[in-house]
C-alpha cells in the first residue's frame, strides 16, 4: 500500500528543472558556454577561504569522537551562542542561544516553524510572487497555504487583497525578502504597514499571528536598497536563516531559526522544534558543518558579482522597453514578458538559448524570472542574444 | 497559536537523557572517570582514518562550488551508484542507484519510509523490546504504533501476538537487527517465519505489507551470529541504513534507505522519498559527507572493542546469577533485574555510581539496558562495582 498522495506528487514536474534539464541537454550540443541558462538560483561563487580552512582545521586537529558526536537536538550550544551574539551585534537584537535553534538549510528551519506555530487546517498566507517550494512545506504539516495576489506595479505587497484574506484561521504569513522570484526587498513602510495589521489582527482575533520570515538572500542587497530588519518590527517573528546563499554552500545544508527574543513564546518554540525534529527525521544538520559555520560567522563570498550582473541585465531590459522592477537584492529578476503568456514568451527565447523561467511557477502569471548567478562574462555576451531575440520576435 | 501536541511532548524526557545528564554532574563530583556511565549508545571508537582523509582530500583537491553544490534530491547519483555497488557485492542482492536514498542518518530513512509505504491511521507493528524514538517517528506521520510485547527468553519475535495483532490496517511492521536494547541478533529461522507469515498475510488481505528493517548496527555482529540479511528473505523490504556507528559518525547525519530491487515498487519508492523530503524541509544529506562516506564505503572503525567489553559484561553477569539473552551485535545488553521493579533497581546502583538504563522506555519491563560503547579499562573497573551492588543489595 505505498502512499498515494505521495506517489501522485511525482507527475508534477517542476517547470525550473525542466528547463535547467533542457538548458544541460542543449548545452551538450553547443558548449555549454553558449547556453545562457538562466534557469537555476544556484551560487556562482565559491565558498570563503575561510570556510575551507576551518573544515581542515577541525579534521586535523579535534577529536574524531567529538567533532563527529552527536550534536543535541537544537544544535550545538556553542554554536546556536556564536550565531545569537553575531545577530544581536549585527542587527541590534538581544539574541541568546535560547532562541536560535540549528536547521538544515532553510527548508528545514521553514518546516519547523511551520509546525511549531500552526496546525492541520489553519492557514498559512503568503505573498506571490513566491517560492514554489512553499507548497509542499505547507502542505507536509497539514494546514493550508492561502496566496495573496501580487502588487505587480512594485512587489511589495497587496495589501488590500491582504486585508481581505486574513482570518482567524491565519496562523502564520510567509515572507520573503529579499525576495525569490522578483529579487525586491520590502522596505521600511512595507514591514511597518504589516506589522501593524498583523498586531491589530492578533488582538481582533485574540491570538496569535507570526511571521515566518525566510531570509536566505539577507546578505545580498544592492547598493542603495531600503532593507529593513523584518524582527526589528514584529514581535512573533521566526527568522529562518540559509548559509546556502552566503557562503555558498546550498549542498551543505545549513541554517538556523532565530525566534524573536520579544516573542513572548520564543524559548518554548525553540525547544518545540526539537519534538518537531522527532517526528520528521531532522534531528540536526551534521556536527562539523555546524561548527565551521560557526568560526565563520560574519564572513560571506564575495558576493559584489550579482549586483555587476543585475545592473547590467536591468540596464539592457530597460533599454529594449522591458517593464521591470529593479531589484534591490538576491540573484533574481523578475520582468513582465512582451506578451500575455509568459510560457509562449520563455518558449521563443529557447530559439535564441536563453533559458528564462515562466512565472506561472510562481503564482504571479504573465512574467518571466532570470537567476543571474551566472559569470558576468556570459551575461555580457546573453545581452546580444536578448535583443536579437526581442527584436526579431517582438518589433 | 503554537502547536499544543508539540508544546506537550516538551513534558515527556527522555529517562535515557535523564540518566545521561545525572552521569555528568556525577562526573564533576567525582571524576567522570569513576562514573560508570552505561547510559548512551554513542560509540567509542573514532571514525577510521581513511574518512578524515576522504574529507580533506576533497577540501583541498575539488572546486568549492561543485563539492559544496546542491544534491539532487535522491542524493548524489555516484554515491547511490557506490552504496548500490557495494550492497550487490556484499551481500548478493542486485541493488542499483535507483533503489538508494540517501538520507540523513536512519531517523531521516524511517522518516521517508514509514511516509511512503503507510498514510495516516494505518498500523505499524513493532516489536518490543524496541527503541524509544519509534514512537514519535510513527506519530509524526499520522500512523499508528502498536507494539508486539516481547519474547523475553529468547527477544527473537513473539510469533503468537504478533499473528493475532496483524490486520488489514497492518503498513507495516519495524523491526530491529542487531536490536537496540536487547543486543540480539534475529536468527535465519525468525526471518524466514517472519517472512512466511507476512507472505501468507499480504494473500489474505490482498495488499502490500513492507518489512522496514532499520540496521544501524548491521556492521557490528559478534563472532558465531546467526545474521541473515533481511532482504534476502522478503520481497517488500526497505532497508533504513546510517553510518553512525559502522564509522562512528553519529552527528553527521548520514544514512541511506535501500529498497529491495525484487519488491515491484522500489525504483517509485525511491522516487517517492524526494517528494516526501518537500514536505519535511530534509531535501538530501550534505554532499561533501555523501562524497566522503562513499569513499570508504567498505571501511569500518575498529569495531572490535564493542565483543570484547560484551564478554567481559556478559560473564560477569552470568556468574552474578543474573538471567540475561547473550547478545549477538550491537554495544547494548539486556539483563533481568533483580527485582521486578527496573526502575528501582536501577536506582539502586546508582549508588555504586553505575548508570544502569530501566527497561521501562523500551516497552518490556523488568529489564535494564547497558550501552557498553566505552573503554575497556572502565568496563574492567566497573565490574567490580557490579559485585559490590549485588552482593550488598541482593544477597
Amino acid at each position: 500500500m505505498i502512499n498515494e498522495q505521495y506517489k501522485a506528487m511525482l507527475n508534477g514536474k517542476s517547470q525550473i528543472r525542466v528547463l535547467s534539464e533542457y538548458a544541460t541537454k542543449r548545452g551538450q550540443e553547443i558548449g555549454y558556454e553558449n547556453v545562457f541558462d538562466y534557469s537555476l538560483g544556484n551560487p556562482s561563487v565559491p565558498a570563503p577561504e575561510g570556510f575551507t580552512r576551518a573544515m581542515i582545521e577541525l579534521l586535523s586537529n579535534e577529536n574524531p569522537m567529538t567533532l563527529h558526536g552527536y550534536s543535541p537536538s537544537l544544535g550545538i550550544t556553542s554554536v546556536r551562542q556564536t550565531v545569537a551574539e553575531s545577530l544581536s551585534r549585527r542587527f541590534g537584537i538581544p539574541y541568546t542561544y535560547e532562541e536560535i535553534f540549528m536547521t538544515s538549510g532553510a527548508a528545514g528551519a521553514i518546516a519547523h516553524a511551520l509546525r511549531a506555530v500552526s496546525k492541520p487546517g489553519d492557514e498559512i498566507l503568503t505573498f506571490a510572487p513566491y517560492f514554489p517550494e512553499y507548497g509542499p512545506y505547507v502542505a507536509g504539516t497539514g494546514a493550508i497555504l492561502k496566496v495573496v495576489p501580487a502588487d505587480t506595479e512594485s512587489f511589495q505587497i497587496n495589501f488590500e487583497q491582504f486585508e481581505a484574506m486574513l482570518n482567524t484561521n491565519v496562523a502564520a504569513v510567509l515572507i520573503n525578502t529579499p525576495n525569490n522570484p522578483s529579487g525586491v526587498v520590502y522596505s521600511t513602510e512595507t514591514i511597518t504597514k504589516l506589522a501593524d495589521i498583523l498586531r491589530a489582527k492578533e488582538k481582533e482575533f485574540g491570538h496569535d499571528i507570526f511571521i515566518i520570515s525566510d531570509e536566505p538572500y539577507r546578505e545580498i542587497v544592492f547598493d542603495g536598497a531600503d532593507s529593513p530588519v523584518v524582527s526589528r518590527f514584529y514581535e512573533n517573528t521566526i527568522v529562518c536563516y540559509s548559509f546556502s546563499k552566503s557562503l555558498s554552500l546550498p549542498g551543505e545544508r545549513i541554517g538556523y531559526i532565530a525566534v524573536n527574543p520579544a516573542c513572548k513564546d520564543a524559548k518554548t518554540i525553540v525547544n518545540m522544534c526539537g519534538q518537531i525534529s522527532r517526528g520528521t527525521g531532522h534531528n540536526c544538520p551534521p556536527s562539523i558543518i555546524q561548527l565551521a559555520v560557526s568560526r565563520v560567522i560574519d564572513e560571506t563570498s564575495d558576493l559584489s558579482v550579482y549586483e555587476t550582473n543585475m545592473n547590467l541585465i536591468y540596464n539592457k531590459l530597460t533599454e529594449l522597453g522591458f517593464t521591470c522592477v529593479k531589484p534591490g537584492g538576491t540573484f533574481y529578476i523578475f520582468p513582465k514578458a512582451l506578451e500575455e503568456n509568459a510560457v509562449e514568451f520563455c518558449n521563443k527565447a529557447l530559439k535564441y538559448d536563453l533559458i528564462l523561467v515562466p512565472s506561472d511557477t510562481f503564482g504571479c502569471p504573465g512574467f518571466f524570472r532570470m537567476a543571474y548567478c551566472i559569470d558576468t562574462e556570459k551575461v555580457i555576451r546573453s545581452l546580444d542574444a536578448l535583443e536579437r531575440f526581442v527584436t526579431s520576435e517582438y518589433r
